[in-house]
């Protein structure tokens, strides 16, 4: 089921990387290389960003940072009226310089349109935006929705303009701080994959890595539109966000139920996940969290994660399901047709984000540990997610970052410092929409049957599913995968 | 939007009733009616009953029961070397008598082919059930399952049978058990709705209701086939069965949260739901619970409702989205196909159901109460239902008996007698499925907006929605709907 991929560049460096039993093409990124970004974006004179939100302002500011002293104009388009006119404003971009105007008259003049609008916007526009473009011009995606909502009601590109996409692996927070950060340490930033869905000139894979490395990807892999969105909104779904809430409230309430104050269950499950977890992995990867467990704490890892894993491999292969038959991509789009008359409500009132935010308020990073049953839990979900893509043909590349490196290194830290709950009635509607819908689904699954075979003395470890976990083929391509980027601890604002 | 309905029997006396500001057409049921049978049934010689599930053996049984003495043979088909075979014979359906064959068998040689195998079983093999029944048959439905996903992949029946559907307002065994006890009380049992969907010798109409009266319905009402799949596929993943599992264990967690113990928490929960609250809207309708109130409980009444209703109508209009969107019917599909690699757990293993059991055996009905929390949550999310089948242009007769009538007199005192989560354990795959994937939505809506609000000083009741739950339309429909049937305390064996 591997999907095959391969690309040339006449511009940069390719490599191939030995990720486990396979080769995958990659570029590494880095500040040396914007002097090359001119040539690569050849017959780009303007790059329009629509949109100023999560990816938008970030994109936006990275790639004017990057092409500073060429002739090549970075332009935000946004809605007239748009309350986003002040902070691009804030950010330097303005009407008066000619980086700053109407979404659809910057869509029609740029040469390169990177699409960033939200997702039920992408879904009731992409008709206007697709006669807007100018033939011959090159549309840019930062993630699948939209092809992949496209399918389900037949509807296709123009065939007069490149279809490129460059997804990076983080949250645009991250792809901002990062990229500032790479100021200081060349080659920190946020992942990215890219995808070539229409080449009509020739250039299409240059501009997409020169886009890439232009926001910063330390490393740049290949995809195709299909594999990212449904590896895109099934992450969210499941370990990097939707499974992430699920798993923390169930756990909350076990610990509680096992005798722990509100506030001690608090630090032993949101806060161990977002920190000393993430921290571990994104450090030392998936098997020092693991390691570091001796005796009784290792058979209690172990005996989590047997319970776990085939609980989240089972929610998981529904989800798995859910997007790729375009049913979750529907349901979104319903979904957001509700918002009119059904807002979404905050989730952060009940008690469990009450005592986050003392827990916070009193934190001290050097004293979390971490709980056996709660790295169990969360590390047998994150394989699940892991292993379902695999059996789906994914680039091990899309895999590696989009079930363990964005969420240890972009989510879990905006997540340590902001409150999980927080980070769900703030992301996207798409995400949002997706966290709500299936982390209460982890949470009773794991309910009703993990936990419930974790307190049962009968049960018994599984050691072929220990085995498989120690083995696994994600431990030497996360390895690989950490070398390609210098580790620097996130800064959140 | 209301949905325009009419119909003429040529054998049983209709009648109008009005339910509040609607006339609705119905036939009153009774054994006085089975005389009339094998005339209503004119040119069917035999009745084949396809699958001895739920409704499968209780239909077989009562309408064998009910034509006794005429020359129509009911006959029951089940595959080849099926476990329910022996159930069959134990109720005496034999091969030797010549009512008892496999399944394709009685199909072909059937002039009623009544089909109520598994859902998933019917998505599967419609395509050869279709060429296996005799031209000028008649197929007939119990619920909308098989038409709803065949207008997903844009199917059709074929145009030389009739198309009828009865769909009773209750589960199978409810069907069988008052069909029993309506021998003592003429007039008990199950009510149901009929839809003629296809009618090529001009008897569809009375064949559907011959088939209604035959399994014991005090009153039939009309409606659509489209209008049936909504109101049930949607209604069991509301009221009916996902949304009580989800307010039972929020509410339980939210009673212990305020210092109940386990045992307290169940009886104020689950045990009131299912009990008294379900009792009393049986026997006395919706708004005896809210006058059972005085004093603070009233006002408690007032702001939980304020709180829940409006959390409901939002998750509930999702649910109808998804069912009438086709989404819905889809997942349950792949669901289906799931269930061979990842088959469904039981969820009855955790604290709640475990302290359910306790709670059971050492009921003592008389004490049990209507804590007005409860009430309030209940009866908001009910509520909450009516009024998106309403806005929805439901039949009266089928929002009040998927909302209220099904709920209170045939799944709660089920649920009563066995607990929530056995019933959700053993009910229909499409139920299973429904119930385990909107459960935690309801419990997460309501623990996160509803019960923030009701702890929330400042939260004020909303006076606009209490006035229109006391002047609301369904008190009027209830009881008209009450006066067709005698109320009896249903038997669970």
């Amino acid at each position: 089921m591997e999907t095959k991929l391969d690309f040339e560049s006449n511009i940069f460096t390719t490599e191939k990387i030995k990720l486990s039993d396979r080769m995958e093409k990659i570029v590494r990124g880095g500040r040396h290389l914007f002097p090359l970004l001119p040539k690569a974006f050849e017959g780009i004179k303007q790059i329009g960003v629509i949109g100023w939100g999560s990816q938008g302002h970030a994109q936006a500011q990275n790639l004017r940072d990057s092409l500073t002293g060429s002739s090549i104009r970075v332009k935000v388009g946004v809605r007239e009226g748009s309350k986003s006119i002040e902070m691009a404003q804030a950010a330097g971009f303005t009407e008066e310089s000619g980086t700053l105007g109407e979404m659809f008259d910057v869509i029609r003049e740029s040469d390169l349109v990177i699409l960033l609008i939200a997702d039920s916007a992408q879904a009731e526009l992409f008709p206007i935006i697709f006669k807007a473009i100018k033939a011959g011009a090159t549309l840019g995606l930062s993630h699948g929705f939209l092809p992949g909502y496209m399918k389900t009601i037949g509807a296709d590109f123009p065939n007069h303009i490149n279809v490129i996409a460059v997804c990076p692996k983080g949250m645009g927070p991250s792809v901002r701080a990062l990229y500032i950060q790479g100021k200081e340490v060349n080659g920190a930033g946020i992942n990215a994959s890219f995808a070539v869905h229409q080449d009509v000139n020739g250039k299409a894979t240059d501009y997409a890595i020169a886009w890439s490395i232009g926001i910063g990807a330390p490393y740049t892999f290949q995809t195709t539109l299909a594999s990212e969105h449904r590896s895109d909104i099934f992450g969210e779904r499941g370990i990097l966000l939707g499974a992430v809430h699920g798993i923390a409230e169930s756990l909350y309430r076990y610990y509680k139920a096992h005798g722990a104050s509100p506030f001690d269950a608090f630090i032993d499950t949101a806060e161990a996940i977002t920190g000393p977890i993430s921290k571990k992995i994104s450090k030392e990867g998936i098997l020092a969290v693991y390691n570091s467990f001796d005796g009784d704490d290792k058979s209690t890892f172990e005996k989590t994660y047997s319970a776990s894993y085939p609980v989240a491999v089972e929610l998981l292969t529904e989800i798995y399901d859910e997007v790729s038959s375009g049913n979750e991509l529907r349901s979104i789009v319903a979904g957001g047709k509700r918002l009119a008359s059904h807002p979404m409500g905050k989730i952060d009132g009940t008690e469990m984000w009450k005592v986050g935010e003392r827990v916070r308020l009193e934190r001290n990073e050097s004293i979390l540990s971490v709980p056996p049953v709660t790295a169990g839990v969360y590390i047998g979900v994150m394989m699940a997610q892991i292993d379902v893509l695999m059996e789906n043909g994914h680039p091990y590349s899309e895999i590696a970052n989009e079930s363990v490196i964005e969420s240890v290194d972009s989510l879990n830290p905006y997540m340590h410092a902001r409150g999980v709950a927080y980070m769900i009635d703030n992301c996207s509607t798409t995400a949002r929409i997706g966290a709500r819908k299936w982390a209460p689904r982890f949470d009773y699954l794991l309910m009703q049957m993990a936990y419930t075979n974790i307190d049962d003395n009968q049960y018994m470890i599984d050691t072929e599913l220990i085995e498989n976990f120690k083995n696994h083929m994600i431990h030497d391509v996360l390895s690989v995968c950490g070398e390609l980027r210098p580790s620097v601890d996130i800064f959140v604002e």
